[in-house]
């Protein structure tokens, strides 16, 4: 599958340390689906390896293209922007921002010229505070208080995501859908509701009893409905054939109280 | 570890037929990191299993929890608005929304009383046409048109995260206005088109015709509608009264090709 050379090219996403080949995988993948193609390892435990290919699930060029670095440094060559995820708000003089507004940062300085680096810490402990050293900024995704660590992976994509957002945010939206069977207007949904009632008359709906309230809640019912004129032509066969049972049964017309 | 009774509780996360156990593990811990607990899992090929265990990472609670159906309507009791999830935009006619569209829609019918269901397919086929039927509205992940496809757990942690966003936007809510009629839940709606479907066997309305399209566009106008159980009542009043015209008129069972 070819890689596209886009606007994307000034991101890339940072991995440190990390000690499962499987999420290194499932990186690759959350990173592509969002348009994202540059991945650098920094140290990680095992890496190539086969969890990493079965995980990516088709991503496997992220993974052939991806640097692999002895050190933080070395995976942020060339970068002038890094912004740290971490699972904890910490104790370090970083701006922390919301996915949204890391996501905001990293567009401003990529038109700026900048590469950006979006660096994830070890799955257990995190970055620690020696690599947020060289971060810019630090992004907390906003889990709850007393579970607020994501799976690795799944940290990626969120952030991906808000990043992808950022991007489409600048591009205009496509062109909307074509309209298929056209909505019914207020004369053919006036001459289903005189069928409806003439019917409901037919199969001695109302029993004597007064028909105002139920024909108002069914007016209600099928005006917020919205439908096309295919699904009124349904409905108006249903009706009909509702009343053709009732004069066969010989009951058109018979009220309850004529006994 | 507590589980937190609060303002996630309207919310279930649904899995409909999914292939790999380790992404209802993962699944189960996108969603506790973001609050959620309720978990319902329809027809999983392998639940329980040690690899749900292991990618739970500590969500452990939400999978002893979480129930197993074996449709999807039993999955969905309770609830009157169902989201689905693809990874495609589908020719199907329901509303379709950004993951954050959603997540308003979502709190929106939250804050009428309502249960909401996040439904997510499997992983390689996604959602039948048949289960998005239950739906009301489809959220797609705005992933890149040649690599679309989120690992379902990532889809998840998405969802939840969008959810978990647009829930701490919130001011926390007046008491709700009197709701008055319950919306009708996925079981009721089931009970309902049963009983159209055999009212229209009754009066021949398919008349030797393929029944199967015009059921569906009959799904779709009634599924969007929301009904209410006032509203249900009255329509399955009305097919009863076609039922029993056709009982009268000795034509229940007859059909046109039968001469």
């Amino acid at each position: 599958m070819p890689m596209p050379a886009d606007a994307t090219v000034p991101f890339r996403f940072v991995l440190v340390r990390t000690a499962h080949p499987g999420n290194i995988g499932s990186t690759a993948r959350a990173m592509r689906t969002m348009g994202f193609t540059r991945l650098e390892l920094v140290a990680p435990a095992r890496f190539p390896d086969p969890q990493a290919t079965a995980m990516a699930a088709g991503a496997d060029a992220v993974l052939a293209l991806a640097g692999v670095h002895a050190d933080m440094v070395a995976g942020l060559a060339g970068c002038s922007m890094a912004i740290g995820l971490s699972a904890r708000r910490r104790g370090v003089a970083l701006p922390e921002w919301s996915p949204r507004e890391g996501a905001q940062q990293a567009l401003a300085a990529a038109a700026r010229g900048e590469q950006v680096a979006l660096v994830f810490g070890n799955e257990r402990t995190g970055l620690e505070n020696s690599e947020l050293a060289h971060c810019h900024g630090m992004v907390r995704i906003p889990s709850v208080d007393d579970f607020s660590s994501l799976n690795l992976a799944q940290a990626v994509q969120v952030m991906a995501y808000e990043m992808r957002l950022a991007m489409l945010a600048t591009v205009p939206p496509a062109p909307p859908a074509p309209v298929g069977e056209p909505l019914a207007d207020a004369v053919k949904m006036e001459q289903f509701f005189t069928h409806l009632e003439q019917t409901l008359d037919d199969i001695d709906f109302h029993k004597g009893r007064p028909p105002a309230v139920v024909v108002l809640r069914l007016r209600k019912l099928f005006q917020r409905s919205q439908m096309d004129e295919r699904e009124l032509r349904i409905l108006h066969g249903i009706l009909a054939d509702a009343q053709r049972m009732a004069r066969l049964a010989g009951v058109t017309g018979k009220r309850a109280d004529a006994g």
